[in-house]
């Protein structure tokens, strides 16, 4: 059985217009005489009406009782998807995630999917063209609704993939694939026409929003072969898929940047064993994610500590640090908002020296102070002040030529 | 283990204030140490929003779609109310329709109840005082949503009252219980106390519309105490019940009437065997109700036949006849529809004589004309002019003192 897997997200079915437009793409896939498997979000603004709609009536909404709520929104847009293919004749139903059933554990509301019953889903597709089925809502053990979490229909709809063997999950959203930066920065961005799970992963963390980031990890943990692509257009997108040497031409893939930092700094700090752990296990414990770290080269018994955290949770933070304050001996407690963290991303890096060099190279050029600096195998991170993001991004975009197909090796 | 079953219409549950009030009714019970199993239907107004919603998409919407898609109607109000419910520290949860489960036949937007797993609403209750069950849907044998057509959340309500064998099942409504006629009609209208499941069908049927009809057939076969009374106050309301020995008393319960009638007559018809068949046959096959039915005595091997139909269907009925006149030699046609049924009600008359000729006498001093009669073991009803509706009603409830408690019998 040749399946194809379809996700749409609430844009692409906000109004009757939008539908016919998915409905156009649903179709000539099932004249092609593939099954289809059609994953829905709910339609636009439907699921924060609902949540606004809880906290008129509650003050803290019971979260089983908010996913039997939330859950509504995909279980409308199903039906009504469903009504227009059965009036053009094509062999159809809605499947909710009761009923396929998406097994979920039972943390409501970010509830993660634990398994997919094939059996079902395969008898369904014995009978039917097209299963419409309603994303980011699953089953918990004890039988109730469970969500996903924000944009949990990409991951309803790589998993669904993954179970059933689907030969490509296609992601249908309001721009044309994964730009090598975002177009809105710089309008010499290039669509991306591959791009491997890791690439996606960092781009994605990094606020390049086209795919949500766990269906990535979904996509990669069972190679699901991944097709972002435009709804209202017929061009191809950006396939996400696994690393191959056809790739490794490409030296560097794209640059992300995010804006939602916040950088803390704890001076004269006393350094010893324990230190980092009096830090960073309140933090954790909070939920605050922490994300670039660098400890200054101990002087006289004492260091700087510096690390990143959302925006957000700045607050939060330096209660937190003020808390601790006395443990670890820290004279005084910085903090900046106006920083942003600019990355550098590709597989190809891995095997080329003189990547980041060049980076540091162009950024100094436009006199461009680094703030900080984190590596990885695939990636390197400058945190700047917030007023040069958009230059540090047309910057590095140049030095590495991401608006040509065939960039130039590394010397 | 003592249960009573709650159900709450659409206006009882349309806003927070009103939710209020159900909420202090439903906490009154549990802490008499009861537990509870509240009925809710869908919101004032929003299950005919999305059935208007599903016409702007579709011209003729699939039905198990139309289920899917209305049901949601009820998950939203039973979240909702649960979660008031929480914020109130009451051991509680919603219960929809497939996790009851609530079984029904597979005729979708008019399925019928087939059972209930009472052993699992059993274990819910031990783990819950109050559970929030969506009124109105159910599960079809082949694991999809059903609903059971307008009005079904009172259905649902008795019949989670009979499988549970809940001690009553109360009715909350926005009028104090059931009257012995329209109180718009006729002021003198007094609310009945106890009133028996055929009286109420009769009653509901003429269009006081208390109480849906299937639910007082299923409360009459399963014994199920039904109690019918206002959410906005806490007076008690009108008992439906089997017949006892008090009630006998009463000749009379109530005058019911209705105007959604339009009267056909099919003049100088053969009368020769098959004629009925020939007219009724095929207007039972387009799902027309036939109510009234009278047949003059036959003159010159000639008949007229007379019959009542719902107001909304007498175009199509006419259309019937038109095609069948040839088959059964009527001459002429004719057709009213400014008539009204009225109908005076009670289990009493059936052990005493004369109530017929106390109704047609008091009709008689009004100079209203009788058009038809039938008449029933404990029901009588005439086809008058509309226009003498009102003026009928008044003088059958004065004729029979139906403003008064204690009733003369007739002589």
């Amino acid at each position: 059985m040749n399946i194809v897997v379809m996700k749409f997200g609430g844009t692409s079915v906000a109004d009757y217009d939008c539908m016919q437009q998915v409905l156009a793409k649903v179709i000539r896939h099932r004249n092609l005489g593939r099954k289809v498997i059609v994953v829905l979000s709910a339609m636009a603004g439907e699921t924060n009406k609902l949540i606004s709609f809880a906290y008129q009536w509650s003050d803290c909404p019971d979260p089983a009782e908010m996913d039997s709520l939330m859950s509504t929104g995909e279980q409308v847009s199903t039906a009504l998807f469903t009504m227009i293919l059965k009036d053009q004749g094509v062999a159809s139903r809605s499947v909710l995630g009761w009923q396929m059933p998406m097994r979920t554990n039972d943390k409501y509301c970010r509830a993660r999917i634990q398994s997919i019953d094939c059996q079902t889903l395969r008898t369904m597709l014995e009978q039917y063209d097209v299963l419409v089925a309603a994303g980011f809502q699953g089953l918990s053990p004890d039988e109730r609704i469970t969500t996903l979490g924000r944009g949990g229909s990409d991951t309803s709809a790589v998993a669904l993939a993954a179970a059933i063997g689907a030969d490509v999950c296609e992601i249908y959203t309001d721009v044309e694939g994964v730009y090598t930066t975002d177009p809105n920065v710089y309008a010499k961005a290039r669509k991306i026409e591959t791009i491997t799970y890791d690439e996606m992963l960092e781009m994605a963390s990094m606020g390049a929003k086209v795919l949500q980031i766990r269906s990535v990890e979904f996509a990669k943990k069972y190679n699901v072969k991944v097709h972002v692509r435009s709804t209202f257009s017929d061009k191809p997108g950006t396939i996400v898929t696994q690393e191959d040497n056809e790739m490794e031409d490409a030296l560097v893939s794209g640059i992300a940047y995010d804006k939602d930092q916040a950088r803390i700094t704890l001076a004269h700090v006393t350094d010893k064993p324990g230190v980092s752990a009096a830090i960073f296990s309140p933090l954790a414990e909070e939920g605050i994610l922490v994300d670039m770290i660098v400890q200054n080269p101990s002087k006289n018994g004492q260091t700087d500590m510096t690390f990143t955290v959302p925006r957000g949770d700045l607050q939060k933070t330096l209660h937190i640090m003020e808390e601790v304050r006395e443990e670890i001996g820290a004279e005084e407690i910085y903090h900046d908002t106006q920083v942003c963290k600019v990355s550098v991303i590709g597989v190809g890096m891995r095997n080329h020296s003189g990547v980041a060099a060049k980076a540091f190279q162009a950024l100094r050029e436009e006199n461009i102070n680094i703030l900080m600096i984190a590596t990885s195998e695939i990636k390197i991170t400058c945190l700047i002040e917030e007023k040069y993001t958009e230059l540090a991004v047309r910057t590095l975009h140049d030095a590495f030529e991401l608006d040509k197909n065939n960039q130039p090796a590394c010397t």
